[in-house]
């Protein structure tokens, strides 16, 4: 690089973030960030999907927004409308949906209309960590509520929403995760969710549903969305394309009823969301997106019992987790005396790539004792040679696991 | 759409934006918004480019940033560093390179950047209108330059720079257009480059040099960018693949060194921009680059020359304007009596979408007597028949112009 002495210190706002490294490739082992598996695209495919789309429409990209308008790609919508009324049990027209880059600009977008500094939003008590990383930077108070197995627990929702009303701060919203939370994969049941929408309406507040990863579920069978069981309107719905085909395509989309999506695409001042992909998206999916879905699952429970036999070979009792439902993350708890927020640093020391619980709960302190292992993206080989280096790091770091392997250490 | 009955105004922030209208398709005669020529798009080469990159490179669309970090497809930053030397006479690493996601987002990381509220920025007098309301939305105070048929004028920046000194309230940059402005398409000469760094660095501030349009020249041949020509690391660079191929890919970037590109990295939080476009701009550059943009501007000439015969025609001496040596638009001066801001809004219940002056300029009022007319997406049919509609409509509004075609109104 060219010297440069220009000082821009002088310049910078005062709350700008510190600078990036450059970037230096992917770890090792790497267990963090969301990523799919590479072995489930079906390239083939999308080069034909991509040969078909372009080939008619390619004169459209000469125009902003294609010929479809700020809400994306017409014939993405009427794939999505389809989809999310097929699976999702959603009734939505195109008109209530707009493209966006990434489901991450879907929350921008809702952050940026509904909240400012100050403000309360309630979430479930492990939570999305770019979620928890926005509300701070907006200044946003978060308040969380816990949930088991069926989800966040709606006696303690009614208790933080009461209690909330009677200091006179209502939320701007509840954000919730509900088919397939992250990072704990749990899926609401279908009692809470009735309950919830009684809740909301109770207390006049809105809902975020992020549904992300409600694709990624083994059975093949969910609960309606909250959106699909409202009659008020006050649900705002998104969903990506990152986690059912992949993250690098950046499409996301939110649903919303016009009073708020309106809002929502006026605050979208980006001239548009990037047209290739939406178009190749939409040329393949109406074909090939349940398929792919359906093997992309296969593929992915293989991996996470590749990784649950890693975990009780080279951990054994020393970690503690439920086999999830679905999703691409399983979120494990050590022992009292593991530090994970150390242990992911002595981790990354050693190649291995993991997010320590800290990053997953604004209630968590540094120190917490969780992790998050993303299982989507590595190999058989990476998965079983990635958990047993991640124990020795353990071991060497906390005396924990004592045991690897039935092997005394 | 399905009846919502929740009133969303009392969660809205306060200074949220009004609501979008449903979009409801073009206007008939479209001068607006920086849209190419449709006929310019090489539809073949694009699908061979698409086969060939996602034959390769599909299974890495399950991986975020594909794997290229963060700054965007190595491979299309390559050819930009090629790109930007051959031609703008730049020196740059492609580690000196963000893709970003048009060069809106460009603008956008680095206001967000280096912009609080109450800070000053300077600018030519008339400018990009999507500057100047981000400007106004961030609280900025915009100090503005006249600019004439060499770009900004030398002394009166040079004044600027001297009073807001002496006033305690130095920029905190130069926003300039220099090589075709927006809207006057102006290119700056090369001494007053020169003079440009020179007044930079004896004022201490950071050059913001954006080079939307620097592909689209007639002659072929610009000066260097004063990127290429600064030693100091001051001028941030942005450029895009929206006016050389076509807005609706969103693929922009953003060109300086390190100290300030690890900035802007850093707050560009949206885990990436689109990659199948990446890759298919990385595929289709090397060998087609150049000569698609020599026919793209012997095509916009062609219809330059078309809009300047229809005004002619038209308008007569009721326009005046200055042939531009590149882009995509024409800047017009209408008579005294004529308020552009009105004429806009008759035109637009005509089916006839211009820009007003006042969008192009904080200094000129509502009712100012520019217009800008973008001619590259039009037919040749389109620009004879709306210009001559909007002589109809102006006629008809303000009694000019008297004649059009050489008849007597």
């Amino acid at each position: 690089m060219t010297a440069a002495t220009f000082d821009f210190a002088a310049q910078l706002r005062a709350d700008a973030p510190p600078p990036a490294a450059l970037w230096s490739g992917f770890p090792k082992y790497n267990f963090v960030g969301g990523h799919n598996a590479p072995e489930s695209i079906e390239t083939m495919t999308l080069v034909d999907a991509a040969r078909t789309a372009l080939g008619r429409e390619a004169p459209t990209l000469a125009m902003y927004n294609v010929l479809s308008g700020p809400q994306g790609y017409l014939p993405l919508r009427e794939f999505l409308a389809a989809k999310l009324n097929r699976q999702a049990g959603i009734e939505c027209s195109t008109d209530e949906i707009l493209i966006t880059s990434g489901s991450l600009q879907a929350i921008e977008l809702v952050n940026k209309t509904l909240l400012a500094p100050g403000d309360v939003v309630v979430a479930e008590q492990t939570n999305y960590g770019g979620c928890i990383s926005r509300w701070a930077k907006a200044g946003v108070e978060v308040v969380t509520v816990p949930l088991d197995q069926d989800g966040m627990r709606m006696d303690a929702l009614e208790e933080t929403l009461e209690r909330l009303k009677n200091a006179g701060t209502p939320p701007k919203y509840i954000y919730t995760i509900p088919t397939v939370h992250n990072p704990t994969a749990t899926i609401m049941s279908l009692e809470r969710r009735h309950r919830f929408l009684e809740l909301a309406e109770k207390y006049g507040v809105p809902i975020f549903e992020d549904e992300c990863y409600s694709d990624l579920v083994w059975s093949g069978e969910r609960p309606p969305a909250l959106f699909a069981l409202d009659t008020t309107g006050r649900v705002i719905f998104c969903g990506s394309f990152s986690k059912s085909i992949g993250p690098a395509l950046r499409v996301g989309y939110l649903v919303a009823r016009w009073p708020f999506l309106s809002r929502a695409v006026a605050a979208k001042n980006d001239a548009g969301s990037g047209a290739i992909e939406q178009m190749v998206l939409a040329e393949y999916c109406p074909d090939h997106f349940d398929a792919h879905v359906e093997k992309l699952n296969g593929l992915l429970q293989t991996k996470l019992d590749i990784l649950i036999e890693a975990l009780n070979e080279n951990f054994g009792t020393t970690v503690e987790f439920t086999r999830p439902p679905g999703g691409i993350f399983l979120w494990l708890r050590l022992p009292d005396d593991v530090d994970t927020t150390k242990l992911t640093e002595t981790a990354a020391a050693a190649g291995i790539a993991i997010n320590p619980g800290a990053e997953w709960s604004k209630d968590y302190p540094a120190g917490d004792r969780h992790i998050r292992v993303c299982y989507a993206s590595a190999t058989e080989k990476e998965l079983r040679e990635g958990i047993a280096a991640l124990a020795d790091v353990c071991h060497d770091t906390f005396g924990v696991p004592t045991r690897s392997a039935n092997q005394q250490r």
